[in-house]
């Protein structure tokens, strides 16, 4: 990886787009979507979360996911876990990447997972614990999310020194890599900027991933100033998929292809072709009837003279 | 003006929002969202373009909207002029400033204008000369707008050299302003950022203005980007009208509540109040009932313990 030209960035509408959609995506066609994506040069996934079926019935088939996705080769598989027990059904099947979130704001953080954040951490040095306990689980990577990094709906505003100071209680209890969330779409490039420049500083070598929503139509603008500041780890949702239930018609994700369009034409290597993408538009369109799909990219396409990162680079060299 | 805090958002969505409307605004609709912008804060207002009628019949009542606009203390009143003719009528109505467009594109200026790019500057610079020769034209401000800036859907790439020589050329004709256009929606955040770090080195004391549309979804990506060079002067529309007719749902101008949003949030006072912006909406919402209206803010609404830029700085002082 080329920290001037690469950006690895990561699909998750499999996982935070789906997980307030109420209608059952078919396991097939959950599938097809990462099959898909792949084809398109998606490196890393985020195929499911590890919750309790009678909480989100939307993932009573993540073993059966992971499975699918852990044959394709080259594949990064990742997945949400909110606590230990998801930890561990993780580490049995073999997923590559772990993401445990915990809130910043104290209240989203007890109306989440019920419990303060400083508990999340006991937990999740548990979960370190036991990952380190059977050598088969060591190449598991441990992320730790830092939700409501950017502000909260029931806190407002919300402390960067707060944010900076569970990221190094994450690092402490074991964290191997981080993501700084903008859960509710607070977020703005100023904030983006900021923030990411201080995570660059305080942690070097450690891989810091930003996770952006775009309820206020920032998503793109700030994953932009996340690049600027050195970030180079991403989450999108493909067509914007995770509109929150409160904000109706309300994008959810960054829009994924528009990001990946955004990337290459600004020179970051993504791997991935936008167009390609579109496919993965046809998959989730037709199983989501009922759901808005957002993003420009796929009216407007790609503008005449285009030239992907890649051939930039080699032109460059 | 605080060169650090302040910026200025100019709405043209009557001006490049309608030019793609079939239908005729009604004059006394395009008034009422004029004054009821300015109520919200705005300060300037691209109102019309002077185009024989028979070429954009949206702009037959030019001059009963200009002589509504220039009654109403404190606005800022800018048209387009695409030559010599229409300069004439700005100047015979006393517009504050007008707006002359042409493109570094020599195909996409042939299309547009019938000429090439070095005859429009010659026709600037005629422009120029006639309002020096009136005394109460005097304070009449021209702006030189450079089309195509960052790509045109002709020529496809377009060189940067190209754009600063034109601007030069715009200057030495005695243009008072500059603006840089991504007419066609094709720039990215890298552009954009390098482009007006070039414009605000190369040409210190000179007021350069960005002109975003938002086809790729990119508008207020390179808004932050545009912001972070330097540049204090931002065009937007209201719902992000101005869609191109070869881009089917696809969004125009950048959207002006979303952009007003973006920048109080991270510390910039544009003096406008975005909540007032959503009863213009319901203004153009009714005269445009085929027309989609863009945009986020009017969804999803300010955050919780959103703080004005005006406040912020006081906070700070």
């Amino acid at each position: 990886m080329n920290q001037d030209r690469d950006v690895v960035l990561r699909e998750s509408g499999l996982r935070d787009g789906l997980q307030n959609v109420k209608a059952f995506f078919p396991s097939e066609a959950k599938k097809a979507w990462i099959s898909a994506e792949v084809a398109a040069g998606v490196e890393e996934i985020e195929v499911c979360s590890f919750v309790p079926e009678k909480l989100i019935p939307q993932f009573k088939d993540a073993s059966e996911i992971v499975e699918h996705s852990l044959a394709i080769p080259s594949l990064v598989v990742s997945a949400l876990i909110p606590n230990l027990k998801g930890a561990e059904r993780g580490f049995a099947l073999g997923v590559h990447q772990l993401n445990y979130v915990c809130s910043v704001s104290e209240s989203h953080n007890l109306n989440n997972v019920r419990r303060l954040p400083k508990d999340s951490v006991a937990d999740f040095a548990r979960i370190v614990e036991l990952r380190d306990s059977n050598p088969a689980w060591k190449p598991i990577k441990l992320k730790f999310g830092l939700a409501t990094a950017f502000g909260c709906t029931i806190e407002g505003r919300v402390d960067p020194t707060a944010v900076m100071t569970l990221a190094e209680q994450a690092l402490a209890a074991g964290a191997d890599a981080l993501s700084i969330a903008d859960t509710v779409g607070y977020a703005n490039p100023a904030q983006i900027g900021a923030m990411s420049r201080a995570f660059v500083k305080a942690f070097p070598g450690v891989e810091v991933g930003v996770h952006l929503h775009d309820t206020r139509g920032l998503g793109l603008a700030n994953a932009a100033a996340a690049l600027d500041a050195g970030i180079r780890r991403l989450d999108g949702s493909l067509a914007g998929l995770g509109g929150c239930p409160y904000a109706p018609g309300a994008s959810g994700n960054v829009v994924f292809e528009d990001m990946v369009f955004m990337c290459e034409a600004m020179g970051f290597r993504t791997g991935i072709d936008p167009e390609k993408l579109m496919a993965v538009r046809r998959i989730v369109a037709e199983n989501l009837p009922g759901e808005p799909l957002h993003g420009t990219f796929a009216k407007a396409g790609l503008p005449k003279g285009y030239i992907p990162a890649a051939a930039l680079a080699q032109a460059a060299e």
